[in-house]
Formats: C-alpha cells, structure tokens, sequence
C-alpha cells in the first residue's frame, strides 16, 4: 500500500475499531460517545469482552470477532496489553492502528522493549502505527475525531501535524479542519503526515508542531516538494538547550540542534512560528489572505501615534510603508481636511475621513476612497487599517463601515487587507471578520508580522509572483 | 502654584467650564452629555453664546461671564477661535486649561505662530495648558473625562501619560484609571505629569505613550525617583528611522535616536513595551502581581509539548527553570502517576494530577499539591500553570480548579502566579480572572515575557528583595 492510501485509512476512514471502550459512559472522555456525538457517517465496532451493546451499538467480545477489512484500530489500553493487541489486530489484517497510551519509548526499559515489539509486529503484518503517546487524528470534513475529549468541530482548511494533545484544543480563533497527533512517532512519522496534506484538496495551510525529527533526509525532500504548493508552519519546541532537553524527557525524541533545524526550514521554505499566537496568526493569514506581491504597506491609521508604531513594526519586520503618489494625495485631499494637515502614508483617518465633521455618510465615504487610493499605489501590495470598533465607541448602527471594507475587498481580492482594533472588540469587529475575505488582528504588531510572511511566501510559492 | 496643586486641578477638578459646547446633542461626541452620563459630580459651566440651556444645564453666553474659581476649562473650539479664548480665560483667572483642537505646533506656519502666542498669554496670566490636539484627561475615580467620546469607566490602578487618544479606547482586558493625554505638548508635559502620579495613592503603575520628550534632563531626573515607587511602563514611537520621520510629522516632536531613549529608559529603570498587547500584558503583571523575587519558574504544564516551548520562552527571558528537590520529587509521586514516569519541573499534569485516572477530585488535590510543592520550592519565584479551559474541555463543573487556585494563591501572596489557558476561554478562565490575584494571559510566552519584568523590576524598586 502507498503512503497516500495508508493515511486515508487513517484520515478518512469508513470503519473503526474501537479497542477499550468502557461500559461506564459517563466519565468525561468517551470516544464512542463522542463519535456518535459527532455525527460520524461511517461503522463503528467497540471491541468489549463484557457487554453486548455500549449506547446502543453492538459491542464485539475480542479483536478476532470483528468483520473484516475495517480501516481504523484504536487502542486505548493501558501500556502492559498493548503489545498484545497489536498482534491479535495485525492477525486479523487490520492495517491502520492508533496507539493512544504512554509509557513506551519515552518511558523505562520495559516501556522501550515493549515498543520496539509492537514496531516488529505491525511491519511483518503490513500494518502502519500512528503513536503512540497520542490523541490520534481528526477531521472536522468527515466529522470524526479519535480524540478522548469531546471537540468542537471546524471544517477549517488549515491541517496540522503534532507531536503533541495541543491541537485538539483548538486556538482561540479557530479550530484546526484536520489532525494528524503523531504523537511518540514509533513509526507514522511528518513525512508520511505531509504526504497526505500534499494531495488533500481540503487543507491549503499546513502547519507542524513538532520537536524533532528522525529522518531528516526524507522531511527535507518531501516538505521541500510542499511549500511549493501550500505554506507549511512550522512551531518547534526545543529552542533552547534547557527546552530540548525538557523534550527529550517527555517525547524521547532528541531535539538535536536548533540551528541545524533552522537552516533546514529556512532552505526549504517553511515559516517558522515561534508560539502558539503566532501559529494561530499564520493560520488565519495564509487561509484567508492572497499572496502580498509588493513589499509596501498603505496605512490607514486612528491616530497618528499607532501610524507611527506601524511604521516602526514595518521596519522591524522588513516591510516598507511608502510615500503616495501626488495623484493619490490629491485625490485624499479632495476629501477637505484642513488645509494644513500634511496627508502622507500612514493615512490619519481621525483628519481625513469625515471625523472631524462627525459625519457617518464623509467617514464611509472617505473610508472607501482612501482604501481605494492606497490598493491602486503602484508601490503597495497590501493595506493595514487601525481603528476602534466603531459600534463600540459611537454606540450607533450609523458608523458601520464593515459593508464598505468588504466592497473594497471584493474589488481588489489580490491584496491582502488586515485590520487591527484598538481597545475591545465589538460589532464592527464581527461584521468585519464575517466574510473571510480578511483578517482582523489584536494588535498592528501582529498584523505587520503577518504581512511580513505572506510577503516572504509570495517569493516561496511563485518567485515570479513579487512585483 | 506648585506643579502638583497645578495637576490636581486638571485631574481632580470640582468645576469645569466647556468652552465650544454645541447646542446639537445627538452626535456621538459630546462632552457635556457625557459628562452627565459618567455621573460626574462636580459643577459644569457650559460656554454658549445663542442658549440658555443645553442638557438641562445653564449656559454662559461667555467666559467672563462664568463664576470666578472654576478648576479646569476645556476648550474645544477649532484653532482659530482658540487664542482669543485662552485670552478671555486668563483675564477670567483660569488656571487649568486643555485646549482640543489641532493644527498649531505640527502643523503650518499661522499654526506654530498661534500656539507661540497662546504659551505667552498663559505664562504671563499664571496658566498651565494641556494641548493642542488633545482628548485631554480622565479621572475615572471621579467619573470624569473630557474626551470627545462617551467612554467606559473602570477605576483600575494603571494610570497613563499619553501624547496620543489611544489610552481613552483602553485595552481589550482593562481601562485605564487615569489618563493625562499631554498632546502635542506646550506646556504640561511628562515630568509634570509624572509628578501628579507620583504622588497618587489610587494609580500603582504608571504607564507612557510617547514619541518624544522635549526637557530630557528634568524627565530623566523626576522618573527615576517614580520608578523607586512604582513601576512606569514605556511604549515609545518612532523606534525606527521611518517611524520618527512619521512621529514628526503628526505631533511636531522630534523623536530622536531611539538609543539614546532606550539608554536613559534602562539607566532610569523603566520597563520598555514594544506594543499596545505588552503595555496591556504589563499592565495587569504590576498592578496585581508581587514582586518576583526568585528567577526560577515552577511550571504546570497539561502537554509536555506546551511544557518545552515554556522552557524556551524562559530561556530567551533570562528566567530559569530550575529541577526540583527530591522531597517535591516525592511530594508529587505520591500522587501515584506511573512508575516509569520522569518527574520533573515543568511538570506534566495530565500524567501527574489525577487525569490519568479521569477523576476530578483527584485532578483538584493534584493542582494544589503541585502547586505548593513548586512554590515551597527555594528556587522558584513564581509559578505558571499551562491548560485548557476546564469547563470548556470537560463540558462539566466537576473539574473547576478555580477555587483551589484562589486559595493557594492567598496562601502564598508573595509569589506571582499566572496563567496560560490553551484554547478558547471560558468558565475556568473567567473564574480564574475573578479575584484577581493572578494573571491569565493569551500564551505561555506572553507570561513568561511578564514574569521576566516582574524580575527584572524587582531589582530597580528594591534592590534588596531578590534573593
């Protein structure tokens, strides 16, 4: 069997084998449960030697009485029957397994011997092993997840492989469309994991959070072969010496030098992120935004301190915030601000955009026309906006400028447009985020940040593409 | 008239005259209205040629025509206008006055010369002036603003000294107390400022937001003796070239090499924030955490995953995480985790704190043993606990750790404790903010970045108390 048919046993699979379900069903973690909470379409066999049903599915007293050809195994057993397991499952030609519990190579000498068996068992029996030492996989598209806990679905197009629980959780802004835990990688390993997002139509970010990795030739080669068709991010724990030795001690795997690890993502194109709010920011960029083709930034900014701050994060992260054409000052000024204001990128909206007049109608108006004047810049390829939600500080349904920011997105779909709020966010921040043509970020540091690696990818993904 | 009485006046007014309230209430700024909304207790003398009353509340046709004594003037007519009225306020014998409107020292040549007259005419009648373009001040301790917009008011101890209306939005998790928004600066500037807070029982950390300082001796001199007090948080514009060019513009302040204001923030011993989310993280770290008196960190990690990014984190913010005593080594393996499991700080809750078992009275009794053990520890100064929202994850009120946090956390006051939650935030977190003796924030990183300048001020405001 391929690489690409043995993770779609694992990834979309039409059967799966439950192998210690508990008959007590009311403890907070319960993958039948959850499964049929789910709405999983496919068969479901929990394996139970002393009952007959469990919520109402037919139960089967051991792995030999299951039917045949069912595509995923998940064992959730303690460690010492394990091993057992594996071989009675591998009897019964079952060829995508799910070890769920710890205590194998990251563990005592037993633990070890006890995994490098299982390794034996599965490759004479043609079978593959995803963990163990983990959660297992999800995907939001076929609503199934072998994750313990109970998960909130997302058919979010941004798929991740970890080596680590934290992805079930989800972020604070979404929740990952597809996982791939491949936990203490005794065998099913990030190449084999990027091999199957490669070919999926469904995911178009990858991203990977992971602490090492042992076939260092073979992730080079396939990842290089990725990037040119989807962004992978990539958070690696394990920075530090204090921090790959803290790895060592939970995952057995050694985090080997950081530089070495750096240099091979900088070769083949990765966007390294360095914590779980930048892997989030990435996300959300790289799946909603379109490439950043030009290395100038149009600022539309509240006040002039945040332009300024702006300026400062562009210059930090490689970014240009240039001057505008006359043609785009005077078209700007046609919006009467006094005469003396200097009008210059970043834009201070508070003067420009009908606020001085406290007029609802002037500030859409402008808002329109300064955005459009900055996309139409022959030097900018993206634009970043920083307000206040407006509902929140004027208290009225008048200022809702969310309307024309999606017009205008509409109108120039091959620039990215991020935002920024300022203070708490409210309804406008809603409205704003509720088509997906955008990204509203918490601060103007992370937005630029953002920009910055859509501007670095653009050279990754199509070097023709950078204007 | 000392520089302090000189600021209460504008801080702590019994009496404000609105000069340029107009007759229309129903826009969204409104200076008057909001003031009767805040509550504001004081007297309010609106100036308004052509009414009688506005709101409900007498009018004065003009400023001579006002009561004598009246604490503070706002003056929120456009530039023009304003000099004669600066004139007729001091004939009047106003002391105090904040003046809105822009379009004077950064703006065109009339501009510079109007504000050179106004600074005359206030010195020789005795006045100080905050401003031009300028919301002004609030005192949310009094329910008293004078910015345009209607703003919430929370009476926070994070008191702020800005050049820019961005304070007056507040932060996504708090507002400030007190805001002095100095403007572009003519007269009152930050040392006066500092001064007012110095001395201000009800502000425990004080904030800026600057671009540049113009009498750099006299700010070095009245900082440094605040910091001894309280700690003073920076976030300083124009970092960059093109950021300083783009602070000129919009304030008229030189920005100035940013080293030699980063050598005379480290040298005065301010904590420099790079962004509007760092002023926000060290704003809730001073004002409800103790001092960090011990560079080691106890961590509580529910991943081992999120447990090795947290020691590379603390790695890159000098802070250590050191290996604990064999008696807390003990202490926690009573617990009764697996035999072949490492024990060790960070320390893995999932194995460790009863999860293994699924039981939630023994997740409770684990968090309070780790936590005690980790903070009795001679090496740790603080303790960061990394997990998922419990209510959220276990859809259920059995695992709310909360309380046990709360009273732990009262048992060892001397010791910062916070927080990391993983995933979106819900019960867990809301109840965990509640007492607010301890600090979520939105990563590990962003607490270990906190907990680095709760050490490094613990230094500068008693050189003594690190052990």
């Amino acid at each position: 069997m391929d690489v690409l048919e043995q993770m779609r046993l694992f990834m979309e699979p039409e059967s799966i084998a439950l192998v210690g379900v508990s008959r007590s069903t009311d403890h907070p973690f319960g993958l039948l449960r959850n499964l049929l909470a789910y709405g999983f379409s496919g068969d479901i066999y929990p394996v139970n030697p002393s009952a007959d049903q469990i919520l109402g599915v037919r139960t089967y007293p051991a792995i030999k009485d299951l039917p045949d050809d069912i595509d995923l195994t998940v064992i959730m057993t303690p460690r010492d029957t394990t091993l057992a397991l594996v071989e009675e499952s591998v009897e019964k030609g079952l060829k995508a397994i799910i070890i769920v519990a710890q205590g194998f190579g990251d563990a005592d000498e037993k633990g070890k011997s006890l995994q490098s068996r299982i390794i034996d068992t599965a490759k004479r029996g043609g079978a593959r092993i995803i963990g163990p030492n983990t959660f297992g996989v999800t995907n939001a598209f076929q609503s199934m997840s072998t994750a313990l806990p109970m998960l909130e679905m997302e058919r979010s197009p941004i798929g991740i492989i970890s080596q680590t629980g934290i992805p079930f959780l989800g972020t604070s802004r979404f929740k990952f469309g597809k996982i791939i835990d491949i936990g203490d990688t005794c065998d099913i390993d990030v190449a084999d994991a990027l091999c199957y997002f490669e070919e999926d139509p469904e995911i178009t970010v990858v991203a990977l959070q992971i602490e090492g990795i042992q076939d260092g030739r073979r992730f080079a080669h396939v990842v290089g072969r990725v990037v040119k068709k989807k962004p992978v991010l990539v958070l690696k724990g394990g920075r530090s010496e204090a921090g790959a030795r803290a790895a060592l001690s939970h995952t057995g795997s050694i985090a080997g030098a950081d530089e070495v690890y750096d240099a091979t993502f900088k070769q083949r194109g990765l966007i390294r992120v360095n914590d779980l709010e930048e892997l989030e920011d990435m996300g959300l960029a790289f799946s909603r935004l379109p490439p950043m083709k030009k290395r100038g930034v149009g600022v539309m900014s509240w006040a002039g301190s945040t332009g300024v701050l702006t300026v400062d994060a562009c210059d930090a992260y490689g970014l240009e915030v240039p001057l505008l054409s006359d043609a785009a000052i005077d078209r700007i000024r046609e919006l009467s601000p006094p005469a003396w204001l200097p009008i210059e990128n970043p834009v201070d909206l508070w003067a420009c955009a009908g606020l001085v007049k406290f007029d609802a109608e002037s500030l859409k108006f402008g808002f329109r026309t300064i955005m459009e004047a900055l996309l139409n810049q022959e030097s900018i390829g993206a634009v970043l906006v920083i307000i206040p939600d407006f509902h929140t500080l004027f208290q009225s349904e008048d200022w809702d400028i969310s309307e024309i920011v999606h017009e205008v997105a509409e109108d120039y779909k091959e620039q990215p447009i991020v935002f920024s709020i300022l203070g708490a966010w409210g309804k406008t921040t809603e409205r704003l985020e509720e088509k997906r043509n955008m990204v509203v970020f918490r601060s103007h540091e992370r937005a630029v940040r953002a920009l910055s690696r859509l501007w670095e990818y653009a050279a990754i993904s199509n070097p023709d593409s950078r204007l």
